[in-house]
């Protein structure tokens, strides 16, 4: 729950020594608040910067928002107190950011900061940061960027609700690829018919991260859906990566377009089922990621294959987050956690394969949140 | 044309007595190099913080990006240097900050950085600043945050260009609109099918910021679609904000499902046309934003009407920029403005109708940059 997630980040705090902190990311603002920032059309003219989350060691938040944002914070928010700045007037032309720095002081003055060393995680705007040195003039910086990535990676049950939904929206466009992928359709075209099912399925707009790629393409691994034409007797590799209510879902599949695949892409797409099947079995807290990496690694290289990327990797309020299913992870698996598995064979020029499914590390193994339909011929 | 815009920004810089200025906002990014960082997913997880421009009084200009962007940016970008750091990498933990950090202090060190006052434009994150402070002990911060709006209200030939397109695209998804408009879909359903056009006659994905609301929901001005069923007998109130290439474009209709339209929303249909078009007709280089603003709200308020936000507003690398048409803004209009203009009209709880044309300020008055379908009735 927010408030558990809260007193992590603040014994956090206190093991730096730091009365207080200022978090700026995006999501971070998520974990710590439950308020979803929207991204999508990127900086607001209207605001003075990104909202703001101000964490004091024993567990107080408070979050800084426009008046624009107040009302959907309130309605999300779990904190202390919902400080709102005036961001944009028809009658006014005030400037955003002293409104912006008014509110962080006016935050940090309830977090009882009174100078000394203060947390600021990366994006925090300069102006603000600079006014807060100027009246605390005491005051030492220091960065807690990245501080909340241990923590974040063993989710709460409410985070794990959170994700199946996302999960389920992924699946929601899986199905919508095998409905509707045919021969004749656009890349971009494909994938606004797909996104526009998942966003039905929720009946909000997500923001969405995908690869869409089709023919030779595929085997580049990923990139945004193109106007390429898809045509029949090639393989389309979807990987569906949608945020729902501030968490990521991900799925990956890859389809072929008619009745008769040529064998080494069967062999492929084979290969890399199974890979992704044994990750899954494998998959037990106290194993680490490297451990896990190998195992799914370790069967497509059992058939002369490899991949350019991660096995996977633990997703949260970030597409991309701790534990990294690399070799070099040495992060123990530990039930809570969520991860993507997503093995892959690329042949240049000619196809790439992959297929994903988002687990949940249990205290017995795995739980598979994804279940769609990784075959490789769409009937 | 880009090194045009570098220059007039250096010059900004020289008046500021400024040798070096650093800035982060994406919308600063597009007007400084041409290239278009990704927004619609928000940070990302791989890299150490935003695109950042180092630009000199003298003109020159460097561009930060990772490596996952370097492509895209050595495509894109019109700069002296693209330095790119190493964000991620399957095979090793890089901490993403300390090769953002370098990359920033070898552009300064090119910039011929010595010390001293720097510029910052507000999202720098402050693990970077803090970094420029500890190696150049005299570095004086100071803010250039929003230093480039004067000079952004005045679109350069490419910039008209790019807008055009988007202009395009936008038009593209109103016609979508009246196309795909039925009783029975969802909002949500009616928006990701126009969004889907639009990408479609672009070839990409593109953010896309749109209110989309229809019935009662539309007397609320604006918002986001919803699971919301549209309903015979209802308007359906749709502004669509595409970003092309950097540049967005900005259009709005309200749509009535059925044939026969009460008498007011007829009446409050076509005084908000002719507010639109009054506000076309007036528009002539020397007059103030301000002047603007009263002819096409006084018209509105002729018939008993007013509307609780601006007239309009500049568009260009942001979806909101100078001038803004309001009462309090005295900005004098010049050629190569480009203005969206918003009239509307809304009654509590029943409907809110309001229609917009993006203009490009000629010569000798105003080029429509959009046209589209304005009238009520869809047949």
């Amino acid at each position: 729950m927010v408030r558990d997630r809260q007193l992590r980040a603040a014994r956090l705090l206190k093991e730096r020594r730091l009365a207080c902190a200022v978090f700026a990311d995006p999501a971070s603002t998520v974990y710590l608040t439950g308020y979803v920032p929207p991204v999508e059309t990127g900086p607001s003219p209207f605001e003075g910067g990104p909202p703001l989350v101000v964490l004091t060691a024993d567990g107080g938040a408070l979050l800084i928002v426009s008046d624009i944002e107040e009302p959907a914070a309130r309605g999300r928010a779990t904190v202390d107190e919902v400080i709102a700045y005036r961001a944009y007037s028809p009658s006014e032309n005030l400037p955003r950011e002293d409104g912006y720095r008014e509110a962080l002081m006016q935050a940090l003055d309830k977090a009882r900061f009174r100078g000394g060393a203060l947390g600021i995680e990366g994006a925090v705007p300069h102006h603000a940061t600079a006014w807060v040195a100027q009246v605390f003039r005491g005051a030492e910086f220091t960065s807690v960027s990245e501080c909340l990535n241990p923590i974040r990676m063993v989710k709460d049950s409410d985070e794990v609700a959170a994700i199946r939904k996302a999960a389920d929206i992924s699946v929601a466009g899986q199905r919508a690829v095998r409905q509707l992928v045919r021969p004749g359709l656009s890349e971009v075209e494909l994938f606004a018919a797909v996104r526009g099912q998942m966003e039905q399925a929720f009946g909000r707009r997500l923001p969405v991260l995908a690869d869409l790629v089709s023919g030779p393409r595929s085997a580049e691994v990923g990139g945004a859906p193109s106007s390429r034409t898809v045509g029949e007797g090639e393989v389309v590799l979807v990987d569906l990566v949608p945020c729902v209510d501030g968490y990521w879902g991900d799925t990956c599949v890859t389809v072929f377009l008619g009745p008769a695949p040529e064998a080494e892409l069967r062999q492929a797409h084979r290969v890399v089922v199974e890979a992704l099947q044994k990750g899954i079995e494998a998959v037990k807290p106290g194993m680490t990621a490297s451990e896990l990496d190998a195992i799914v690694r370790g069967h497509v290289r059992k058939f002369g294959y490899d991949y350019p990327h991660h096995t996977g990797h633990g997703v949260g309020t970030t597409w991309h987050e701790g534990p990294r299913i690399v070799a070099g992870d040495r992060t123990v698996l530990r039930p809570g956690m969520v991860i993507a598995l997503e093995p892959g064979v690329y042949v240049d020029g000619r196809f790439g394969v992959r297929v994903e499914d988002l687990l949940l590390v249990t205290e017995s193994g795995a739980e598979v949140l994804s279940h769609h339909d990784k075959s490789l011929i769409v009937p």
